[in-house]
């Protein structure tokens, strides 16, 4: 048994995460802004139409401040949150999609050996194109509209995030974030369960 | 890519759970009810002083009902539910203490080898005696009362339950259970979004 009388098991499970603090990264600009995307109902139709269910992979990458693990988000507009990540291109795999869309939006070079892509947390599904997002697949529901699939990115001891001019990263409490739905949406809310196997070691604290 | 578009990743994580219908297994009821703790707060704060923090795990166990998976839960006295499991002898490990349980529980002759624990799904810690419970170690919070932790209990094809006389063993639906914190308290109500990750086999539909 571990010094804090948590850990007894001989499990290989990797449920320990190494955190490192806030300000041993670099927070950069973009000379761009990235577009944003056409959002319609009619949009998203004719996607389905075209490309059957939308896949969605979304990174959860987590900072140490005030001895707290922090949660990296996206603001846009200075209301929505967002988890960094977004849509699949058909065929691509959960990985590779989520180091070009990380890539894309937090690297200045676009490099994505830079991201260390890890374990599913969660995935949730929209059974039809207007109805909210669900943990599982309700019942009856056979053709999914969307599925979004979050997966927990192990961030290194330092690095350099650039950040499109239009859109600002945060870190945010855990304990703000909980069953906070109003604010962050059902899915962001939910991460502190789906991480809470974790044990966070915070280097350097 | 699987045939449902939904599974393209190489991980070797065991990500896939088989769920047996409800009316394969049996339920059958003990001689004995198990008398109820002195849940007192005054023998919650002696049992601390005298052994440290509480260490309770629970087993999360699916049926599959109407092509929907059901939780396994206990309820008491019509209204109290519970997960099948409770608290650590000292120096116990999880796994020992789960099967323990559970054999206690719900099997006749208390054999231990009939229960499967798996991954741990999520921990949950009471900072202070009279407050609830949090799916992280809030901040500057040295000194915890309490740790619940959940683990998936996979169910054979077959098998019989002998419950307590004084509790019932329900299934209930995912569905229902989700963000309901009123009736099933804010562990329960968040299973269905930690079993997200997981797809369902349902065998024999």
């Amino acid at each position: 048994m571990g010094e804090n009388g948590i850990r007894d098991d001989d499990d290989d499970e990797k449920v320990e995460v190494n955190i490192y603090p806030l300000n041993s990264y670099y927070f950069g600009s973009k000379e761009d802004a990235i577009p944003s995307k056409d959002h319609s109902l009619q949009r998203f139709k004719s996607n389905y139409d075209a490309r059957g269910m939308r896949t969605c992979v979304e990174a959860v990458m987590m900072v140490e401040l005030f001895k707290h693990p922090h949660l990296l988000l996206f603001q846009i507009k200075n209301s929505i949150f967002k988890l960094p990540g977004g849509r699949l291109r058909p065929g691509e795999s959960d990985t590779d999609g989520l180091k070009r869309k990380l890539a894309r939006k937090l690297s200045a070079d676009e490099n994505l050996a830079e991201w260390e892509v890890g374990e599913c947390l969660g995935m949730w599904w929209r059974p039809d194109f207007e109805t909210s997002m669900y943990p599982f697949l309700p019942p009856n529901v056979k053709h999914p509209k969307e599925c979004t699939k979050l997966f927990l990115v192990r961030l290194p001891e330092s690095r350099r995030f650039t950040v499109p001019k239009n859109m600002k990263l945060l870190s945010v409490p855990l304990c703000q974030i909980r069953d906070n739905h109003k604010t962050y949406g059902p899915i962001i809310s939910a991460v502190p369960q789906l991480l809470s196997k974790f044990s966070f070691n915070m280097i350097g604290i």
